[in-house]
């Protein structure tokens, strides 16, 4: 029986729970893999604490510098979880170009750096693994690239942020924002600094990660247009439920437009969104994340479960290093990833939702109606909930499907109204 | 490149989309696998008809005896679709023996097959995938395999058939069973004739399939307590709805009781089961699938979509040849199937409901009690809901976690009084 000797670089909360689920589980772990698994080192900045605390042999190197790995002898593969980008690319593209192969949990480094990641698999011979870098412990990855490799996917609309969910979820109960925000980050569900989560970028990553992978073409997350929950009031929430019969998500949204052509195109989207109360995506609550996969032949398929935390992560990072070395076991190498042809972006029809504060003067919803009407725009419903304070009226407006580009133009010409607020809030509808 | 030949047997619904897909996407999924997919051979009844109907060229041979296919040279994959027991096993078997892989959606022939499968593929060295034979378009059994393999699964419920959810699903509307069964047939999603889905026995073959695949022991289909839908009424859906707050979903359950030691311990049951408003399960209505996996670390999963249908069923085929394909253009071959040590059947406590019909009697509901508590079962809750006829009173109880056999030598006792009618509805309750 072949053995793979595997180092862990990063030992916080999700490294540590990895090398415990390593140990504790290495021989059923080496059953299922064929092959008999070995964790041969380990790196971190407090590696001897970690070590310690866990009980590992001493036959397990302890390294604080993960410099060092990518030409340790012996090694078959590295887990990186590290955090952050510089340290981790190094590490990653190192140990790539070596032929040594990885797992990671790094969506941001995935996100920033596919097209480098994947020329250094081609170049040298190592694979990435990367399962746990989207919706934690929900096997999405591998569903996409193996299990619906041969349908056509058409569409994929994920709830990628358990933060941002939770916050969400707690908001649509009564509380407000910044006391949601303060509960996530004691319960350990979001970061000391959430922005990256709040502004929707979190959700990029992913969705850049998501879209590579189907197209085998890079997705830059500068390309994805995000929005995320800032602008989102309690009012929203609520005029939502009471009067819409919709629960507002933050979504990301991949549509793929057209495959069959040279140059695809596709949607892609962050975007706090209004979902049927009976749609599935509505009863996905807390900090739990889903992804709604619609594919033509599959049709609607949906994977729910915990998309952070150290068990998820670790569960899926379990699982790409079993799946790895029963690889290595059968002497095979995985496919280096595929390159699809550059996609165009592009956007398509939606319908929207906008609030507006305005002041109590005539002429207002002539002139916010009229902005509208002159690009197309054509209304579905308009709201003025009764508002005490004539400085700020809310007008709440949804429209008909419309093209998000000529929308937004819209909503800088009425923001541009001396007698309307800078400060709105769009969502999008989900059919 | 290389080619990897291929043929399908079976030109049923599955079989022919199967084909169509195949020809269709050949150009894709050839990119996607890294080797070039050839539709070698199609073989069924009517094989004139349906080649001649999807235009297949003529280099494709078309055969009407799938006993051909096992040594007809340059063959590297066999699509079993035949449906039935006898042929498809022959098949399957004289491929595998033969060096062959298989893909096929037979989950009877695994479920009744599952040791002699796992031999043949071991001695002859040919590979069988079957992720369309559970759930249809939804990949749970690559999820359970790969995905989860580095985690612990601790249980698995799942609504695996989509005849008997669409039915419970239109009476909860009001409708009666036997015309929300015909209504299920002439949309197609039930069979002529549907007792083995309303017995609980095609659930239970995928329990079957589903538990020998977590463990690597067979767990054969008779060793599934099995109870279907047949005794379900109209009015056990509307009083679990109003006054338990519950949805009747018929439940295939498997739960690894203990996995540690050399005789690992599992329960494994098909029931209708009273699943909380709140409950992931309860939002699956009409033919949706749905399977809920709990691991210990990465939780609670769930993994929703159609069960059953041509599209369904021909994406997780397809799904099973590019994975199959990847492997061989990879010179690999995926390991043999794993064999685990021997499970041991074990019950494990549960709440159960029990509807009987009475006369009205007077002593009745105490005989009723005194059974249960001679038993030392615990009522949790006893209602008498206002029946006008006087032979036939319903008398509806729920009892708290108590041991399935205990229970059921106390609901055999009741049924023998005098004053209880045979007809009655057992159902488990959900935690």
């Amino acid at each position: 029986m072949r053995t793979i000797r595997i180092a862990v670089a990063g030992l916080g909360v999700v490294g540590s729970e990895t090398v415990r689920l390593l140990q504790a589980g290495r021989e059923a772990l080496s059953r299922r893999a064929g092959a008999r698994l070995e964790l041969a080192a380990v790196c971190g900045r407090r590696v001897a604490s970690v070590a310690r605390r866990l009980g590992l042999p001493a036959s397990v190197r302890r390294l604080t510098d993960p410099r060092r790995l990518p030409a340790m002898p012996g090694l078959d593969a590295v887990v990186e979880l590290l955090g952050g980008l510089g340290a981790p690319r190094r590490l990653v593209l190192d140990c790539l170009r070596r032929g040594r192969h990885v797992v990671t949990a790094n969506k941001r480094l995935l996100s920033h750096s596919w097209d480098e990641l994947r020329r250094a698999q081609e170049k040298g011979g190592g694979r990435l693994h990367f399962e746990a870098s989207v919706a934690g412990g929900i096997p999405i990855l591998r569903a996409l690239d193996l299990s619906l490799a041969g349908d056509r996917i058409e569409s994929v609309y994920g709830i990628l942020n358990g933060t941002t969910n939770f916050i969400l979820t707690r908001m649509a109960e009564g509380a407000e924002p910044g006391a949601s925000l303060r509960r996530a980050q004691e319960l350990g569900l979001a970061e000391a600094d959430p922005t990256l989560d709040l502004n929707g970028q979190d959700t990029a990553d992913k969705v850049s990660v998501l879209a590579s992978l189907v197209t085998g073409a890079w997705l830059r997350p500068g390309q994805v247009r995000i929005q995320g929950i800032n602008d989102i009031a309690p009012e929203d929430i609520s005029f939502a439920e009471n009067e819409l019969g919709r629960r507002v998500k933050l979504l990301g949204v991949i549509r793929f437009l057209s495959q069959e052509s040279r140059e695809p195109r596709i949607e892609a989207f962050v975007s706090p969104a209004l979902v049927p109360l009976k749609h599935p995506l509505a009863a996905v609550q807390d900090e739990f994340n889903a992804v709604l996969v619609q594919a033509a032949s599959a049709g609607d398929l949906m994977f729910y479960g915990k998309g952070a935390g150290a068990g998820p992560a670790a569960s899926a990072v379990l699982g790409d290093i079993l799946s790895l070395a029963r690889e290595l076991a059968s002497g095979a190498c995985a496919p280096a990833p595929r390159t699809g042809p550059h996609h165009r972006l592009a956007d398509s029809a939606c319908a929207f939702y906008l609030r507006l504060a305005a002041l109590d003067r005539p002429g207002v919803l002539s002139a916010v109606t009229a902005a509208l009407g002159r690009l197309g725009i054509s209304i579905a419903s308009i709201n003025q909930p009764g508002g005490r304070d004539p400085k700020n009226v809310p007008i709440i407006i949804t429209t008909h499907p419309t093209d998000p580009g000529t929308f937004g133009s819209a909503v800088r010409d009425i923001l541009a109204l001396p007698s309307i607020s800078r400060r709105h809030t769009v969502m999008r509808l989900l059919p």
